[in-house]
């Protein structure tokens, strides 16, 4: 297989980084990609980072085996810790949050930034600190969403849906009167209801979709190496397929999954 | 220490157990109470039935250290697989599901029992298969209310709170239309909105605990035995403190948690 058609391979600790993989197939449709999903050992969030780095290597090492050419972390934990890994590995690595903060900078006029994301997301300040670290002028509302994770994996994401419209008014309310003109959308799970909370943001607030934001920088890198692909599909790997999986995955994919899913043992995981 | 006034032994996968103590302070205010919240493990309910039965010995190991008179599962995920551990202990063994069964069949009317708790305990069929042992005509309609425990976290419980009314409805819908006149709260969670579920419920459906009757099952052996002791403080040990334990537990507890809180290592808790 010449160097171009190798897969891109996208991990995360469960379903969400399949959003990423929404905006890949929109941005290039022609590649190969290999998906796994730690469902076995979820959430990633809540453990030391000195496990996040061994499980992240682990699923990393997994997706080698498919001679990708290209990995992305679609999990916003895993990117936090993800320079621990970058330089270890023989392909490129891509994360959420740095190629998410600078389109948050660029798009910002105000320099009023709100994020998004679950309770361990922001604690870990990763956007906000990406974002000073760009701009130091720069004021970040954070806004953790825990209950944005459990609407989307319910369904709940119909436009006019009552309470995923209560719950989005309460959470967008500080950082609508903070004055903020950007939001990123921190968890892969949120770009499910972004139309919900742009109806609430209104026109003079730029959403950024974290997902969007690595898909275009693995373009990017694609294009500028002459690596593009001419494929087109796509294979899931999941450590545990849990009873919800076609639903949660449709969701989150914005159609029925279109590929094989394998469940893998986290043995074979971990060897 | 005399017999009585050994404490009783309490323990869940996280926090949730505290709803537990609550009705327990409440039915047997003079008892001593020893806590432990798994929270370094949580979830048990994602995980395999011999990795929460090997958990939940390890559990019941580190609450004998204290010398406890009894031991009380508070956990719904543990109930389902008691069995399997009861019979080791050197004390009784009290869970939640079984009681909690026993109070709906014997509150209900009509035979037609709603059972609400999470993903988890609903595809597990837990205490619809308790209710049915009991009485196999009953008609037994469940209902997985993920969204609640999210709720109660984010402290989103004050009685005329639009979400979480707005999401009560949406879940108790079904139940009311089946013509249920008897529901279980099947979460340690859900007490803490049982106002807001009793209200869209109206008068002629009947919330059963599961809390409470476990309580009032332990009051019932500990008269029926002699036990009954003459202390009343509670000690609270977790395995691991998240950021909202203090917010968390006050609002499972119903009030600030009221004893010494000790975080235990899990290699303290595993040997």
């Amino acid at each position: 297989m010449g160097a171009a058609n190798r897969p891109i391979g996208v991990f995360d600790s469960g379903l969400g980084g399949l959003s990423v993989v929404k905006e890949l197939k929109r941005v290039l449709p022609y590649e190969n990609i290999v998906y796994f999903g730690d469902t076995g050992r979820i959430p990633y969030g809540t453990k030391s980072p000195e496990t996040v780095i061994k499980y992240a290597r682990q699923d990393e090492q997994f997706l080698l085996q498919f001679n990708v050419k290209l990995i992305i972390a679609a999990c916003g934990t895993v990117s936090s810790v993800a320079a621990f890994t970058a330089d270890e590995l023989p392909v490129p690595f891509i994360e959420v949050v740095t190629p998410t903060a600078r389109a948050a900078v660029k798009a910002s006029k105000n320099g009023k930034i709100g994020v998004l994301g679950t309770n361990t997301t922001v604690n870990s300040c990763s956007y906000k600190n990406a974002i000073l670290s760009l701009n130091k002028e720069a004021e970040v509302v954070q806004m953790a969403c825990p209950m944005f994770v459990e609407l989307v994996e319910s369904g709940w994401i119909e436009r006019d849906d009552e309470v995923t419209t209560a719950t989005a008014k309460r959470y967008l309310k500080p950082l609508l009167l903070a004055g903020v003109d950007t939001i990123i959308l921190g968890c892969t799970h949120f770009p499910a209801i972004k139309d919900i909370i742009a109806d609430i943001c209104g026109e003079g607030v730029t959403l950024i979709n974290s997902g969007e934001q690595a898909a275009l920088e693995a373009a990017k890198y694609l294009k500028e190496n002459g690596l593009n692909g001419n494929g087109g599909k796509a294979s899931y790997y999941v450590s545990d397929r849990p009873q919800s999986f076609a639903k949660t995955a449709e969701i989150l994919l914005g159609s029925p999954i279109d590929g094989e899913v394998k469940t893998v043992s986290l043995d074979e995981v971990k060897k």
